[in-house]
C-alpha cells in the first residue's frame, strides 16, 4: 500500500502554488537539499579527488541506473546514467542501426520529441549512408513496420497529448519484421509502469528531471537488453565506456554489458539530486500510482470539461491510452497558461496551442485537482488573453 | 596586481592537506557552497519551472561560456558549455572533418588523452568513409602536418607529463597546409596563457573540473572560431542548438553561431558550482599567474631532485614548454603516491610509472611546495612501497 500522504511530505512545493508541470520539471525532494549540501561539503570540499572511490563517485551512474531499473523493468547492470536524453538517443541508436546494416529507415512518429528526430537527422548525416528518418502519424506506426524498417524508435508517451503507444505490442511487432526497438521514456519513467524486459525491449532511454525529479538538467539514462549490450560497439566511444579508464590504453576497447554507455566523467554534483529523488520511490508501487493517476486525471477532465467548455480535449480519453498528463487545446492557450500560471496553478504551454497539465500522485492529490480546476474555470471566465500582458511573447514556458 | 592571498581565500582547503591534484580535479570554492544551496532551494525549490526564465538556466550555457572565454582567448559569444568534454571532442572533429572531405587523416599524438583517441575512433568508425587516426609521438606532430591531413587534434598540455604543445606555431603550419585544427584544453584552461584568437584556432574543447574548479563532472566547452561557427552543421544536433527549440518544429536547424553546439538539456545544477568557482578568476591576471606557476614548479623541481634522487622528472625542464604540472617518474611510483596521500600530500598517480603534481597558484604557495618537498623525502626515505598496504591495487586514483 502506497502511503500518498507520505511522499507528498518528502517533496518541497512552494506556498500557494499547485504544481501541474511535473511532467516537465519535478519539484524538489526535501532530501535533495541535505544531500546536495553533503556531495558539495563533506565529499568534494573534504575528499577532494579522493572522492571518485571513498564517496562512490565512479560507482553512482551504475548504482543510479539500477535505482532506474527499477521503474522499468530492468534488471541490475541494465541501466546507466549520464548525459542528456539528447545523446543517450544518439547512443541508442547508432548502435541499433548498426545491427541492421542492410536497411536503411528508420520509422518514427511526428509525436516524437523533436530533438529526437534531430538527432536522428545529424546522425543520418554522420553515418552518411543513405538512411532515411521516416516520420509517420502516432496512429500510422503499426503499418509501416516491415522488412524495410532498420529501428523503430518512439517516445512512449506524446509530450502535447499524453498519447501512449502500447509497448509490448508494436516491440512484437518489429520484432516479427526484424526491426531493432529504440523507445524514450521521457514521459513514462516514473509516470506509468514500464516492463522493458516483459516487452523484449532492444534499446530504452529516457531522462530524469520529469516524473523522476531528479532537477533541472539531471542526467539522462540509456537501457541495452542484456542479449544485446556485451555486442553493441558504442558510436560515442568515451573513456569511462572502456574496459579499462585508467589503464590510459591506446585503443578502445568496449566495457562490460551497459559499462561501455558510458561516455565521459559523470555529473557527480547533479547525480546526489537525483539519488536523493530516486530513493522517493522505494516505498511505492507503480500499479497503486498508476491507478492514482488515472483516477485524478480523470477528475481533472471531467472538472475542465464541466467548467470551461472551450477547451477541447486532446489527450486520449481511454486511460489506458493515456500516460500520466492531461492536455487541452485552446486558442489563446498561452496567454490563458500565462494568466493560470499568474493566479498560482502551474501548467504549461506547448505551440501552437496546447495547455498541458502534468499529474503526478507522488505529490497532488483530489484537493489540488479540484482548486485547480476552479482556478481555471475562472480564468476562463476572465478572459483575460485580450489583455497586452498576457500577449503571446517570444520566450519559452 | 593578482592577490593570490585573496584567491586561496576564496578556496575551502582541508585541514592538514596540501593538495597537488588540481589538475585532476580542483578544490571546492567557497562560494560555490551558497551558490549550489540557492540554486536548489530559491530556484528550483521556489521557481520550478519558470526557473528557465526567471533564474537565467537557459542562458546559463552562454553566459558561463563567454566567462570561460575570457580566459582563453575567446570574445563572448564563441564558446558555450554543456555536455562533457570527450563529448564536445566529437563535436568538434565531426564538424572539422566535414570541412576538409577530401582529406581521410585525422593527425593526433601519443600525448593525446586517450579518450580523445577513442572519441576519434568511434567517429570515424561511424563515419564509415574510410579515415585514419593517425597518432605520432608528440615531437613528431610538426613535421606529419601536409596536405593529406584533414584534422589536427591535440590536447595542448600533456596529461602526464605536462609537455606543452606550442599552438601558435602549429596552428600555422596546419592552416598553410590546410588542415583543421582541433584543440583539447583540459589542461590549460586556467593554468596557462591560451590565445585562441590569436592563434586562430578553429575549434577548441575542454573541461571545467580541473584549473577551473568546477566540481566533479562539471560540464564541458567548446569554443568554435567565429569564421566557422554559422557554417559548420553539428554532427549532435539536440533540441537546444536548434534555432527556435520550443517551436518544436519538425526538422533541425541550427542556431545561430556557437547556440548551434549546445545539445540537450543544460546541467543547471553543476553548472551553479562552476559559476561560483569562475567569479575566481574576475581578480586574476594570466600572466601574472603563469608567472606564479613557473616560480613554484621550478621550486618544486628543485626540490625534489635535491633530496629524492631516484625521482626521474619527466615534464620539460624548460618552462616555456610546461603546463602547470610537474611529474616525475619513479618504479614504485603507485606506492609511494599512496604513502604521500597517507600523509596528507594529495598528488596523483598514472600508469605505469608517473608521480604527478598539479601547480595551481590560486591555491598554492611557496610554504605548500616546500612542505610537500619535506613530506616526499621522507616517503621516498621510508621506501614503504614494499609494505603490503602500499602495493598496487586495482583501483582508480
Amino acid at each position: 500500500m502506497t502511503d500518498f500522504a507520505a511522499t507528498k511530505a518528502m517533496f518541497h512545493l512552494p506556498d500557494g502554488v499547485i504544481y501541474l508541470d511535473g511532467n516537465s520539471l519535478g519539484p524538489l525532494p526535501r532530501a535533495a537539499t541535505a544531500r546536495m549540501a553533503r556531495v558539495v561539503g563533506e565529499e568534494w570540499g573534504e575528499m577532494l579527488i579522493t572522492g571518485w572511490n571513498a564517496a562512490g563517485w565512479m560507482e553512482q551512474p551504475r548504482r543510479i541506473g539500477d535505482h532506474i531499473g527499477r521503474l522499468i523493468g530492468a534488471e541490475p547492470g541494465q541501466v546507466v546514467v549520464g548525459d542528456t536524453l539528447s545523446i543517450k538517443v544518439y547512443q541508442a541508436l547508432a548502435s541499433a542501426i548498426e545491427m541492421r546494416p542492410d536497411r536503411k529507415v528508420i520509422l518514427s512518429d511526428s509525436g516524437n520529441f523533436p530533438s529526437d528526430l534531430y538527432m536522428a537527422e545529424g546522425l543520418i548525416r554522420t553515418l552518411g549512408r543513405g538512411h532515411e528518418l521516416r516520420v509517420v502519424p502516432p496512429g500510422e506506426v503499426a503499418g509501416h513496420i516491415g522488412p524495410d524498417i532498420a529501428v523503430m524508435m518512439l517516445t512512449q508517451v506524446d509530450y502535447r497529448t499524453g498519447r501512449m503507444h502500447d509497448m509490448a505490442a508494436l516491440t512484437a511487432k518489429a520484432h516479427a519484421a526484424g526491426v531493432v526497438t529504440v523507445w524514450d521514456l521521457a514521459h513514462s519513467a516514473g509516470a506509468v509502469p514500464v516492463d522493458l524486459a516483459g516487452c523484449s525491449a532492444d534499446f530504452a532511454v529516457g531522462c530524469t528531471y520529469k516524473f523522476l525529479n531528479g532537477g533541472p538538467g539531471a542526467p539522462g539514462f540509456i537501457y541495452v537488453a542484456p542479449r544485446h549490450s556485451d555486442q553493441v560497439r558504442p558510436a560515442l566511444s568515451g573513456w569511462l565506456g572502456h574496459e579499462a579508464p585508467f589503464a590510459f590504453d591506446r585503443d578502445y576497447r568496449p566495457g562490460a554489458g551497459i559499462e561501455r554507455m558510458r561516455v565521459g566523467t559523470p555529473a557527480v554534483l547533479a547525480s546526489a539530486a537525483l539519488e536523493a529523488a530516486l530513493d522517493i520511490w522505494d516505498g511505492v508501487d507503480m500499479q497503486a500510482l498508476r491507478a492514482r493517476s488515472i483516477a485524478l486525471s480523470d477528475r481533472f477532465i471531467a472538472g475542465v470539461e464541466a467548467a470551461c467548455p472551450t477547451l477541447r480535449l486532446v489527450s486520449p480519453r481511454d486511460p489506458q491510452a493515456r500516460g500520466s498528463q492531461v492536455s487541452f487545446r485552446f486558442e489563446h492557450g498561452y496567454a490563458a497558461m500565462r494568466a493560470l500560471i499568474d493566479r498560482g496553478v502551474i501548467g504549461d504551454f506547448r505551440a501552437p496551442d496546447i495547455m498541458r497539465f502534468g499529474i503526478t500522485p507522488l505529490y497532488l492529490g483530489e484537493a489540488e485537482i479540484d482548486a485547480a480546476v476552479a482556478i481555471l474555470a475562472d480564468v476562463m471566465g476572465g478572459a483575460l488573453w485580450d489583455r497586452p500582458d498576457y500577449k503571446r511573447r517570444q520566450k519559452v514556458t
